[in-house]
């Protein structure tokens, strides 16, 4: 199970094989992993090295420290990542505009694919999500009840990677266009044209029609992305 | 410029003091990091935190340690975040054809815009891969080509998060679909096909025609796929 690690940037090896035992199996969601001093004898470094590997593996949201339990693998990853492409994306200079194209890229086809695939309970919940943007007058209620229509619609795909982008890209709008996000659910007049958007989309994909669906998202993508490149 | 921090998980909020520092311009790509003595003092935390931050930093892939010279922002992040999403992919179960389908959406689409946007350097590269490919008789040499020609493609996109995205689908490629994507290569039937394929690609590019590069890349990558399902 374990190999004894001879090398100068221990910590790194420590990940490595810890990684190599989720790669191949021996550890899975949700498992405890051995002890620090069990960890410290199997893999003849010192006690320091597996703790820079540990909190590492934290950090990247791998693992979940528990006071006096010891280290788990994670049970859910949807979270994982957020952190590292968002700063990664700022040091590169990133510009908005991009994050909008890879939403409309990506959900203009899960629209269709969700179209193709949506199920009573999914298209139900989509549904109530699409009415509940309509009525409620809250801001911040809103900006909830749009993350949760468009990431519904992701869901359908049980496409985990999909899932996954679409959640890196609302993390990243939340960073970096937090106040245009927000502006354009103030304006009533953009609210009432961007929930019968949504009502739309609701529709097509109730009716299956894949097509239409596209068609509706990119309206709405398209709207909104105007909207913040006017208001940035 | 730093606050002290007082709490129990002191290397986190290390972290995301750093992390806060990148995201108001405070550090760049490349700046050098205070050293971990100037880190103690600023941060009025010990040195056991400050390292076991600046390790999981490394490990992220956002800084480099340089032997005597200290920490750096990396100047690069072309290659980040490979390793924490193939991890969790496997951890959650994932399965080939979730790579497959995220290829298929932005690669459709990333070429229409290769067609429209394509400079003339680009597209003699496009070219001398399209041929190269076609000529190599090397199993090794057409698996590096094949990536590159789809990278070439991407890389018109200038979008960071797009080429993020697909060097993460490559290398996820890589980690669960070795034998699947090797062996389509040594199939001296399949590799005329595939060559023909990125041919008719870079010529629809070529033509300025996005509407003929997509239903090309689309027939590639339905091909690419069948094969792979039935062979893993």
């Amino acid at each position: 199970m374990f190999t004894p690690i001879k090398s100068t940037k221990v910590y790194e090896h420590v990940i490595v094989q810890i990684e190599n035992m989720i790669m191949d199996g021996t550890l899975k969601r949700g498992d405890k992993l051995p002890s620090e001093r069990e960890l410290v004898d199997n893999f003849k470094v010192s006690r320091t090295s597996i703790r820079e590997a540990l909190r590492a593996l934290q950090v990247i949201g791998l693992i979940d420290s528990r006071q006096g339990e010891g280290n788990f693998i994670k049970q859910s990853f949807e979270d994982s990542l957020f952190e590292p492409l968002s700063i990664i994306f700022m040091l590169q200079g990133g510009k908005p505009e991009e994050i909008m194209e890879v939403r409309k890229i990506i959900e203009v086809k899960t629209a269709a694919i969700a179209a193709e695939k949506i199920n009573d309970e999914q298209l139900s919940n989509l549904e109530k999500l699409a009415n509940a943007f309509k009525t409620s007058k809250d801001e911040k209620d809103n900006v909830e009840l749009d993350k949760q229509f468009h990431y519904q619609i992701a869901q359908v795909t049980e496409n985990f990677l999909i899932k996954n982008i679409l959640n890196s890209m609302s993390f990243l709008m939340d960073s970096f266009l937090k106040e245009a996000r927000s502006k354009i659910l103030v304006d009533k007049g953009n609210l009432s044209v961007l929930a019968a958007q949504h009502i739309k989309i609701c529709e097509a994909i109730k009716n299956h029609d894949a097509a239409m669906a596209s068609e509706e998202m990119k309206k709405h993508l398209d709207f909104t992305d105007k909207y913040i490149r006017n208001n940035m």
